[in-house]
């Protein structure tokens, strides 16, 4: 019998933790997409856009891990499959990242202009929603420095997200 | 619609990463088991006891979660669902740890030493085999210090481990 | 006896690891005069500014801490007095900014963009020299999001970083 | 001019956070000699054994780094001279020994233990004043593992401990 690494590709979501109603709605809709595609979705398991996109996947019986600052599981929110409490902090953005094979941000603010720059770093596939606002409109479709030659991807629907995603992993 | 926080409980399986045939098969016979009971199983993703657990629980289609020390995802064993690399080196341990509902011990050098200690620390139920040697076998049924009142707990085969978590979740 | 927590102020420097000759120059100088104000220094341990500040620190016999990203501290620049080998890879940015009373960036690529959103969310005060490109110039003078009523500090020289670091710590 | 890394050797010292008068006074003797012997002292920046030894060494105006687990500096003792917040929780123990030359440990909970464990898989030589109770004691002289060929050197007294140190970087 063989068993190959066939991952499933993991999608870490990262976005600001206060968000406006239809911001809600598109993380929303973005984390049902996902969790219909069959990809894992990752996050930092709080509110706002980390909400919103774990219930979106949750709600389509998707694998929701939520990778969190605090020591223990309680923070999480409900839509939660896979709480892991780090008790690191801010750091935990960094495993937020690295576990990543895609990084897809919406809105954002500094935790997630974080983010987007270790996502860099790292050498990850970053896609911003442009209509999102935030460090996600002002980075998408940009390089972050000069080191890689691509750029951050700019989508501007849930749906061109998903196709672009498609897209890397055809 | 109600969502309420029925987290899984997570069950993070430590020891040696260099084991015997015996242990291995203690060790996979306890991933198994543990996929079967409905818990999701998480390890550090290597060899040894780690590739054993998640090989017996992810041929069980279960869910098995590898907290890797390195970088990247490469040196997950291929009985990782969901590999989480941190590049955290050794600090991995502890969100091991953190993230585990119980922490069950096999046989066991100086990680799972570390390991059981951080368990002990935060407050987590630790269950070791106390027949597969190490620090299992050295720390099973004792206090590793005077500040809780119950002790790491003795079980002597994979099916007492399953009766002992479901004594705690009962 | 009274021992009062009169820490001396922590100043993290953080820019790019491959630099021009001048900007070696400006950090270095940087360096030299944070030592001579009585400033620990602190950095990423490594080459390009982290080197030359540390250099500049060093050579006036100033306490340089060296956060290094890897496990052992071979890699520290020659110039780091106390290094501290993290094994955490990219989370040591995280640590470099926490420990910080302010953090100065020089040009800078994605790591040093990383350390600015995180320090921005730690609530430290941040000057960025805005004549040395990079991310420092473009954020220099600017705020990172609506979280915070100041805005990054917007330094000329390093003479000018004294002066503002000077006026905080007054 | 050429400067070799000639770092000053770092001494964790670690242990429990509640002790006896009698354990404070090993342990600030400790952090005395260690100062006037030139060692630069590390240690969690707590209460207890990490206090005392702190305390021993800045009065004789060593340098003492702090490894706090919490976000801010506020948590560490009177007598930390440079404090480091790293935000991580028990993941700082990883640091307080991957930035060690040699680990001592007095007395000594779970936290100390897991510091042991770790600090034995880093390759890190340690010295156990095995006067002291606790994980000190019961582990001094022994080996964790059979990884390493050498022991957990077993000291009786500081005076023991400088020599003992001594004897490794003579």
């Amino acid at each position: 019998m063989e068993i190959s690494k066939n991952f499933k590709p993991i999608v870490s979501v990262c976005g600001s933790k206060t968000i406006s109603k239809e911001i809600y709605k598109i993380s929303e809709e973005l984390g049902s997409l996902l969790a219909e595609n069959g990809y894992i979705v990752a996050c930092g398991g709080l509110t706002g856009v980390m909400e919103a996109a774990a219930k979106g996947a949750f709600l389509k019986n998707g694998i929701v891990v939520g990778i969190l600052p605090t020591a223990t599981k309680e923070s999480a929110n409900p839509y939660i499959s896979i709480p892991i409490p780090t008790g690191m902090g801010e750091s935990r953005n960094v495993i937020l990242v690295s576990m990543a094979d895609v990084v897809v941000t919406i809105s954002g603010a500094s935790g997630t202009l974080s983010e987007i720059a270790l996502a860099w770093k790292m050498g990850k596939k970053i896609i911003s929603l442009s209509n999102t606002g935030g460090w996600s409109a002002k980075l998408a479709g940009t390089s972050i420095d000069n080191t890689r030659n691509d750029k951050i991807l700019n989508a501007h629907s849930s749906q061109e997200v998903i196709k672009l995603i498609k897209s890397i992993y055809q």
